[in-house]
């Protein structure tokens, strides 16, 4: 059946289903939805709706016909007035692609009213379906941006979505012969690059498509010359989270002509846009031939088609996508795909964090069906046990008090998102406890990044959840944190006596702030650093790391100057957003259901054979370490 | 380096190495080979060209500038002028690419004459190349009809050449991460539709390209539906060997629009030739839709590149093909590809046997260098041990010598290429010592394929080629056998009391003059049936194999009809062309160098894997039985 068949389909049965004043205007494929327009939305129940979706085996959204929604302008107004003034209302965000406004207010319970009361009030009003949200404890330039951007060229992005989703619900004939296969394409037996190609006869689908910002030229990038890959062909991207090793090349598919959708949650969209920025910032003042440029960025962000955890869609003709919390970072996810109804299941961990952090809850490890589960294997060595994180913590805890205690200054190089919100936390804790009493700088992306955290409290851990909803504590908004806004200030905080904290990227001092707090207290034994990440070899963290006792350090000038490393040095392994050994066995042992067969990639190649190996021993299913440009049958 | 370049540089040093008078006109790539065109070619010493092929890393041909041959017409009168009448000649052919003249004699000994005089006289006199062979005992139509295309269509077969060369040799930069893998798209983890895809970052190969000819549809031709095939790519098919398992696709491809090469053995063009037309005659009788016609078969000929074993060839850019003895049928070849100057090397066995038959010598286990085997499992199971060779011969002596001593009559229905050949020598040699004295009639393809065999003596066992050669004793000739002509001549024999033996067509009783055979002669319990083959599921051998005393077989009318099954039923399963699982774990053990990676195919699922886990066990190398679809990294 063609798409418009289905659509017919649908229209018939929605008219003859739904009562008279319902006025239906239109029904239309956007992205993986079915689209019912009416001129009195309102007037269809939930249960209506879910019956629908269960029936056609879509998802249905029901939005009201364009030509009923009152101008934002005046529709903002109107809210203004029905709305109590207590409320605070702060911003009003119309989408014109869903007839939506989000509502952000410091206090949403009174945008809501009693019983919904108010909301109906505004409904009835403006017509467009308004969407209570607390404002944004921090703003953030990367969601105001990425807002802009989707309202301005609403029109285009609207446009993008219904040719997406009738490439979706294109005429195929399943074949009986299916068969189900991945090819590696990048980041298997390494780290870096991870991009998987899934095909099926009628489909062909890029799971994570990243770079390696370690290294130059062609092997940075995915094997794009595998015969089997064509951009061309490609029906779906997806994305498990926003570190570059799995998202970096995503605007270089557009730069070569991909014109297709890029599933992945809210948050990774976000962080993605900030990372892929940053790298290109980054590059083009180190003069690096980019592959792409941010034209590519705003058109990966325009066709970027959000999902929420646990919610099944459509990506391409028998292809279902569902994402489930990966634990790693804000927003990362396992990607679970079911292929030809009920045929094959395959499920892709991403990074994965399977121990509760205090940002997020550990990874999903059940799923309605699972053959084949191909898991990371970044600690997958037999001797990659990491410590225990309760001690971890203290021990970072004590370097604080100590180095405070002595009037000095603890740097902390961090990569920006995941890492520095995680310590942002045990700091937070550390100084209520009065372990410390020093105030915490954040310097380079971190402020960015937590803004962006702070803007989905629900991807956050229970706990944290908890204290934000119903105590009206956000942990992040504590006054031991200062952003850092300009090099003065910078320059103040390096100059003053006060010891402190500070968190500041890069987190291998490969350049940004970090290098800049290091070379000014390099030489007063009263600082401290301490490096909470992997250090790669030739970078400047890895030479102090090893204990160089003087490093020479290029000047603005280009001169070379010589610095003496006099603070104390620490290493503390175990904050790692990546899951140790104990834990990836753990997790495959948790699995439900068993898969009959394991992939283990996202790893130097010793690792992912070892844990390819262990994991043999262990369950005896099928299991392989799979090369870069492999090809696995699956089914 | 362009073709171009690559020409004009071998250009100027032959005409600043070689003497003025030999007058170059012309060189050229023509496949493989770097042909030069001189009107005088007899001036090239053999050690100038092999110093030529030495530098230049190049196949070298010196070959008469075609304005200075003679007519064949005048040619072959004064050839035959020249040589003297007792040499009997019976043919000259003229090859016009190669500027070749094939003088077949009954004596081409009084062709050469003393020290080679009488050759150059001829030489000198027609300018074409002399070269003597013995007039083939059996003239084969096959052979004849390819000779014809390759002489009438001799235009445009040397522009196909100059194609294929200027595409070998075309300029590519050979990367610095090279890499090498194989897709399996037919022939993995089961028997038929063999098809295995080579590729690089430069080339595509395809080694063999076979049909499943006992099933239908979609699934007996290879997984051309492989996201990395694209036919437009293809840089060279080999073929191993004349079965249709392994060939029976490849006029096909040139249906679809395939223009390039075919290497293989010249036995293996001629009997592939002959099987693809037979598949074609009985699949339109049988009225089934065929993916090429007879001018598919034509075109593949044309492009047909024939290679001796144990001659280097460069078949794409920093590929070089070696064929080797395969053991298996006449002219069947190991593939042996050695990629990027010697980067890295894999052998693909197609079918072997490791045992000297009577007709072949054993298979070839030595290469120059191996990184990769890939091997057959047609016995590869855990159970697949067959009978000893000498033993099974005896018995089956003893089946026939009984039953022409009770005057029956003794069918055997094989497949006309390989066992019959193999049979007629031992019943030859039965013949020879009197253990039976009756005449053995050739029924089906079988006289032909002899006739292609008695062609290439070259490609027999030593013990052959030594009673042709030398003792001008060619078995083949033997009194004993009588080809069968006609339905006429066939009735004849099944009617007649004369006790005799029946080779004959099909092998598996599906079809053909077999049928016809058992049909006449199954109620006769004087007679006997030999099946010295598989006999597939559901065929009519399968039937009498399994001991059915009554079977219900159509009439020409189409009327259904009862034939009562009284004569003697014996299986000999010792006569196998392909290895057992003693042989082919004898073949690994033997193997030089021991390879780092083995793969199994060619076999039932089970057979696959028993051999895999069975080399592991023994060998510790990387060992799989790979999935079709599969692709593997082998570099
Ligand atoms: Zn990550
Ligand atoms: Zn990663
Ligand atoms: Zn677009
Ligand atoms: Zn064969
Ligand atoms: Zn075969």
């Amino acid at each position: 059946m063609s798409a418009e068949d289905i659509l017919n389909e649908i229209k018939q049965y929605v008219i003859k289903n739904s009562p008279g004043n319902a006025l239906i205007t239109d029904v239309q494929f956007e992205g993986p939805e079915v689209v019912i327009y009416a001129k009195n939305p309102e007037i269809f129940s939930n249960s209506f709706v879910k019956e629908l979706a269960r029936i056609f085996r879509k998802r249905i959204a029901i939005r009201p016909d364009p030509s009923v929604l009152m101008e934002p302008e005046i529709a903002k107004d109107k809210i203004l007035k029905i709305v109590p003034e207590d409320a605070e209302i702060t911003n009003c965000i119309f989408d014109a692609n869903t007839g939506e406004v989000i509502i952000e207010s410091k206090k949403p319970g009174l945008v809501i009213g009693k019983d919904g009361s108010t909301l109906e009030e505004i409904k009835k009003a403006i017509k467009w379906a308004p969407k209570p949200v607390r404002t944004p404890p921090i703003s953030s330039e990367t969601i105001k941006a990425i807002r802009a951007t989707m309202y301005r060229e609403r029109t285009d992005v609207k446009e993008i979505l219904r040719r997406i989703g009738r490439r979706i619900h294109r005429d195929v004939k399943l074949r009986e012969d299916c068969w189900i296969r991945m090819s590696f394409l990048g980041g298997a037996r390494e780290v870096g690059r991870t991009c998987n190609y899934l095909q099926t006869p009628e489909s062909r689908i890029l799971i994570d498509c990243g770079i390696n910002v370690a290294i130059d030229g062609d092997k940075a990038f995915p094997h794009f010359d595998a015969p089997e890959f064509s951009i061309e062909e490609i029906d779906a991207v997806v994305i498990t989270h926003a570190h570059l090793d799995h998202c970096g090349f995503v605007p270089g598919l557009f730069r070569y002509g991909y014109d297709g959708p890029v599933y992945c949650s809210k948050p990774t969209r976000d962080l993605m846009t900030l990372l892929q920025k940053d790298y290109l910032d980054i590059a083009e003042k180190e003069g690096k031939v980019m592959p792409y440029s941010s034209k590519d960025i705003k058109k990966c962000v325009k066709h970027t088609i959000p999902i929420d955890y646990g919610v099944t869609t459509d990506i391409a003709p028998a292809i279902k996508l569902t994402m489930h919390n990966a634990g790693h970072i804000l927003g990362s996810a396992i990607a679970h795909c079911h292929i030809g109804d009920g045929l094959y299941n395959v499920a892709y961990t991403g990074d994965i964090k399977f121990e509760a952090s205090r940002l997020l809850e550990p990874a999903v490890c059940q799923f309605p069906r699972l053959e084949t589960i191909i898991i990371e294997s970044t600690y997958g060595g037999y001797d990659d046990v990491l410590p225990d994180r309760a001690e971890t913590e203290k021990e970072f805890l004590n370097v604080v008090a100590e180095t405070i205690k002595r009037k000095g200054k603890v740097i902390i190089p961090v990569f920006g998102i995941g890492r520095a919100q995680e310590l942002m936390l045990v700091l937070e804790e550390g100084y209520n406890q009065g372990i410390f009493n020093a105030p915490v700088y954040l310097d380079g992306m971190i402020w960015e990044a937590t803004a962006i955290h702070t803007a989905y409290p629900e991807y956050l851990s229970k706990n944290i959840r908890n204290r934000i909803f119903h105590e009206g504590d956000n942990p992040f908004l504590s006054e031991v944190f200062r952003k850092v806004k300009n090099t003065n200030n910078r320059r103040n905080i390096i100059d003053s006596n006060e010891p402190c904290i500070i968190l500041t990227t890069s987190g291998m001092l490969s350049g940004g702030p970090s290098v800049e707090y290091f070379k000014s207290l390099a030489e007063d034994e009263k600082n401290a650093i301490v490096f909470v990440g992997y250090q790669a070899e030739g970078t400047l963290g890895r030479k102090i790391q090893r204990g160089w006792k003087e490093i020479p350090i290029m000047n603005r000038n280009g001169k070379s100057k010589a610095v003496k490393v006099n603070l104390s040095v620490h290493t503390l392994e175990g904050f790692s957003g990546h899951s140790d050994r104990k834990q990836l066995i753990k997790y495959l042992r948790k699995l439900k259901p068993m898969p009959e067969r394991i992939l283990t990639v996202h790893g130097e190649a010793s690792k992912c054979v070892d844990l390819a190996s262990t994991a043999y021993k262990l369950f005896k299913k099928e299991t392989r370490a799979p090369m870069n440009l492999d090809a696995i049958r699956m089914k």
